[in-house]
């Protein structure tokens, strides 16, 4: 994973256990995509500082990670859910009759995904 | 859901995250079904101390859940899994020719419980 990439994942599993404030920052950082100074400037403390908080959050939600695996769990579940509606599909090109189960089958996986 | 099954989940889901003296303590209340004064012996506690240990688990254990609904999201993908192995019976029934793959979807099914 590529490190905005993995910062996006932990942050999505994980951000609720920041603090109002380490949240925000993170999120301006990470999806937000602003520069440090900028941040700075919008939120009163050093570039040196924004640095800090985003290192330390990066510690924190890893630290979770490390305990509950969310994001390993997650990835194994779409590959998973990858796999199922690769399979509906070969089913649904060899017996039409059951397609439109075979259709649900596929929506049900995938929303499974968005509940997790 | 009733008040150990409860319990039972939310350990499951972020028992990582207690302390182990904690952790310990509380998987042998609710795991192991020890009563208060057999832990407290064991401990070198006193009874009441182990009563308040437990609930103030639970009390972490909750606040976890409020924030990141782990095992809401289970009991809701366990459903959705349920549904889907309902369905691959059906098309079993009325399809034959595709029963390999239907078999092999509700594997996968169950294995994303698993994975969860």
């Amino acid at each position: 994973m590529d490190k905005i990439y993995e910062q996006t994942m932990l942050f999505d599993f994980y951000g609720e256990l920041l603090t109002e404030h380490q949240r925000r920052i993170y999120e301006d950082v990470v999806y937000n995509d602003l520069s440090l100074a900028e941040i700075a400037g919008e939120q009163g403390i050093s570039r040196q500082g924004v640095h800090d908080l985003v290192k330390r959050c990066d510690r924190i939600l890893q630290g979770y990670e490390d305990r509950l695996h969310l994001v390993e769990r997650f990835v194994r579940a779409r590959e998973t859910v990858r796999q199922i509606e690769q399979l509906t599909m070969d089913s649904e090109a060899e017996s039409p009759r059951v397609g439109e189960n075979l259709i649900r089958i596929r929506e049900l996986s995938r929303s499974l995904l968005e509940e997790l």
